[in-house]
């Protein structure tokens, strides 16, 4: 066999890379956070180049974990680029976490700095004394001078930032190093942890905006396009999209906490493009205030949950142009999206569009995803076969940070295993129906059903309990609970006492008070599979049947 | 520093994973060949799968090296996959070099198997007693079963690819697998091997269905496209566009022979996207059969020379989208695009849009590109500013195979040095002045102007010659020499003497008819430079002053 000599620059797929054309291409465009702060790329650039420069005199080195607490903002993107450029590991924690689990995932990462907003100085009270590796911590005023921060810190941000030198030579690496981690509570039990390499990142950037834009209805994503995320942005790298907004070198509106300034910002920066879960599109369409607007340059891509036809439709009737995504955090996220076929923009119906932009999708570039029996073997297409939906593609998590088992659970011959459960259509698309796991999912976020058992389980009131997620237009789930009471209880006086015996759970930071079910529903025996098991299917049947 | 343990499945960036996508997304899309052949991508793919076997049957192993001989066509299609995703060396035959140096590159390339077109029949007399390496040929009939070659060969293409089974699982392996070869003549001396892999192949597509799709004015190029090339498969894979084309899943249309069947084609096919040097435009707007044609959906890259104005506002005139692109063989090809940025479409006059479309271009996404001096540092924009183009992309040849030194001076200071002067502008644009070193580049094809000097110099009438290319609205450049002639020679018997001393050469097979100058210049003395060096630098200038 001949040998070709290597005599070349020995290229990587470093995040720094990404930032190389819209530097030069735009660099007068603009970045914005809420109403507060405007900058150009130039300036962004200089900000990241001292953001490393204050951790380089904090003494992180490459690999230390730097973890930020922030609402989506222009800090958030700073720290996209800084951290892992110099070579260190950005942890995006979940600030909707009860603090228990947060304070979980910042030992088990081992956090060494960490970068909280103002805003969470209660949460810090709780935490700080808990913490096993975090060396040093800076906080956010985010404009408010007066305030002090209870806890130990290095100082605040901006401050910390203006003292900084702008010149900062980002260092070559091998593009294999970690460049993120983050939790995903996908499951029972702790938190788990995800990692993505620059490699993966680079790649799931180019593969996004190929995707976007090769294939472009109903919705596209290019250079003329204003964008505000509005998932947040410790999810999986809110979707990775940033990074591609930054690479196409387009103005970028973060719009923090979200509350009213959503709107405002919307209407102000003429925003065309955003990505969120079903409950956020909800609030903003069926907020009063937008009533009136024209939403008809508004381009939405869904994801978090299933876009159901019911919101799908009244998107569309305010000319928003919708369609879903799907993917997790174990897979950076991207996998699939609802992209028309050529000819469907032109010759579908309305009704036919809606069926199209609902489903799970179809594999965007790279990614090879099929559905497989237990056996692992793949099915053939159609409504009748259903099973799990296992991927490959370069950008997926290698493992859960340091839970072997798991791990292995999770790359089981050689494939990812999403756990959902799936059917490919004759066209195929995917088209999730169920899951896996016993998980719920509301307002965006994992809860356990398991772990709402093992709660509801402990009220003196509960013989035996069973959770399932139902159906919910506002929220995508809410959980359910079916209970045997214990003798002398019953639906008069049982719930009352449920309900504090799980806000005791609240207050201990356990839980968080939405993961109380709404409901509890009151049976004579909970059904069961032939191995003992609660059988939830069932449970789900009747529900629809029944109590829906 | 922490660890991140991998369980993952190691996924490559392998040429095979370009047709994951297609494969399912568009099955029944067609390909074409001339008027002769129309297939689905299902028997494409089946095709693909036909040819590893054959070649596998032929005793192909990892590593080997298959060359072609052909028109563009769905067979070269077939090979720009099935060679490399069985993990062979695809050598793609520059058909436009003399035979001299054809035979050079199958040799110095050492090819195993050679595909060679019915046409070239004469030309493989020439070639086959002078293989070395070559061990078994298949010839392409195209539909002639009249035709009996007249080499030792295994067979006709068709009948040989119809003996074999459809079914074959394409390996894993190291992305850095070596997937093409092939032989620019950039400068003097013979043809210099380049060499790309599957990494580099894959990532280049990424990055031009980013850069054509993400940045879509004034030429995008997407999933609703139709496609043909309008450059030679064998120069730089056609520019790799063949590779976005199928991904996207877009019908294709190969045209074979460059002869009328190219109108044809375009207006059966509603062609809307192609590719080619500024020479194969003109041929194609300046046929009297397309006076009347409608080219207003038809989208065209210009690139191999600089795009005229002259030609660009022709072509605008007809409503073609036209730009420039860059790149060259080194560089697999692409660099820059002359792409608009936000606004322009809008904003510039049309005269101001031909100024930008004709410019070399802005760097495309993950191409570091900048003008240096003679040290090597980067100056600043500006007209005035004028240096050597450098770059660093992942997807440039890691040196000429086989030349040590040639590859050291190309990758210099681990910079890829391109050989073209250029300044920058001041939006970032870069514009070519002038080409480092002394070449000519005529109907998309390179001349070394040291071997026509080289060959004028035997004339017995010359006493010295110095050969520059000057701009032709045509042919991108022609080469004109200056002359001194020895005593008794002057203008009025020198040229045919010289003719037919350069005839002598093109008979030989060691320049083509084309390569003649069609002026010569004489001169009582031909410039030098201090160190006594032909100042071509003088000679350019002399020629637009006193004789363009």
């Amino acid at each position: 066999m001949i040998q070709f000599p290597n005599y070349s620059y020995d290229y990587q797929l470093l995040i720094k890379h990404i930032l190389d054309r819209p530097l030069e291409w735009a660099p007068e465009q603009t970045i914005h956070y809420r109403d507060k702060v405007t900058y150009t790329y130039r300036e962004f650039y200089q900000r990241i180049k001292k953001l490393a420069n204050l951790y380089n005199n904090l003494g992180v080195k490459k690999g230390d974990v730097i973890a930020v607490m922030d609402y989506d903002s222009h800090r958030y993107l700073e720290h996209y680029f800084a951290v892992p450029m110099m070579g260190a590991v950005l942890h995006t924690i979940n600030i909707r976490l009860s603090p228990e689990q947060m304070l979980y995932t910042i030992n088990h990462a081992e956090d060494k700095v960490l970068i909280v907003h103002k805003d969470f100085e209660p949460l810090m009270q709780k935490l700080a004394p808990g913490f096993e590796t975090v060396e040093k911590v800076i906080y956010i005023g985010d404009g408010d001078n007066d305030y002090i921060a209870s806890f130990e810190n290095e100082g605040e941000y901006e401050s910390l930032l203006a003292a900084q030198s702008d010149e900062f030579e980002f260092p070559e690496f091998d593009e294999k190093t970690i460049a993120t981690l983050f939790y995903t509570t996908g499951t029972t039990g702790n938190p788990k942890g995800v990692y993505f390499t620059h490699r993966q990142l680079v790649l799931h950037t180019l593969a996004e905006i190929a995707a976007f834009n090769a294939f472009s209805y109903p919705v596209s994503f290019n250079y003329t396009d204003v964008y505000m995320p509005l998932t947040p942005m410790f999810h999986v790298h809110a979707w990775g999209v940033p990074y591609v907004a930054t690479m196409m070198g387009i103005k970028q509106i973060y719009p923090g906490r979200y509350d009213e300034m959503i709107v405002k910002l919307l209407v102000q920066h003429k925003v065309t493009f955003s990505h969120c879960v079903p409950t956020v599109l909800q609030m903003v369409i069926g907020n009063p205030a937008t009533e009136k607007l024209d939403f008809s340059n508004w381009k939405v891509i869904i994801g978090g949950s299933a876009l159901s036809k019911g919101l799908a439709q009244d998107a569309m009737k305010r000319n928003i142009r919708i369609m879903t995504g799907y993917g997790m955090s174990e897979t950076a996220p991207i996998l699939s999206l609802a992209t028309f076929k050529p000819g469907m923009e032109e010759d579908l119906t309305d009704e036919e569009k809606l069926q199209v932009v609902t489903k799970t999708g179809f594999p965007v570039p790279f990614v090879k995803m099929k559905v497989v029996n237990e056996k692992g073997e793949e099915l053939p297409r159609g409504k009748e076969n259903v099973g799990e939906i296992v991927v490959r593609t370069p950008w997926l998590t290698k493992g859960y940070y340091k839970l072997d088992n798991k791990s292995k659970e999770l790359w089981k011959d050689g494939w990812l295993h999403t756990g959902d459960i799936a059917y490919r259509d004759e066209d195929g698309y995917f088209v999730i129906t169920d899951r896996l796991k016993d998980v719920i999912k509301t307002g965006g976020e994992w809860v356990s059903s398991l772990e709402l058992e093992s709660i509801i389980s402990q009220c003196i009131a509960v013989n035996q309990v069973a959770v399932i997620g139902v159906p919910d237009e506002k929220w995508g789930e809410r959980p359910v609970a079916f209970v045997t009471y214990k003798q002398g209880f019953d639906e008069s006086n049982a719930y009352s006492k449920c309900r504090m015996t799980m806000m005791t759970f609240v207050e201990a930071g356990i839980i968080e008070k939405w993961a109380i079910p709404d409901r509890f529903i009151a049976m004579d025996e909970i059904p069961k599979t032939s191995v003992g098991k609660i059988d939830k299917k069932v449970l789900r049947k009747m529900y629809l049947e029944k109590y829906s």
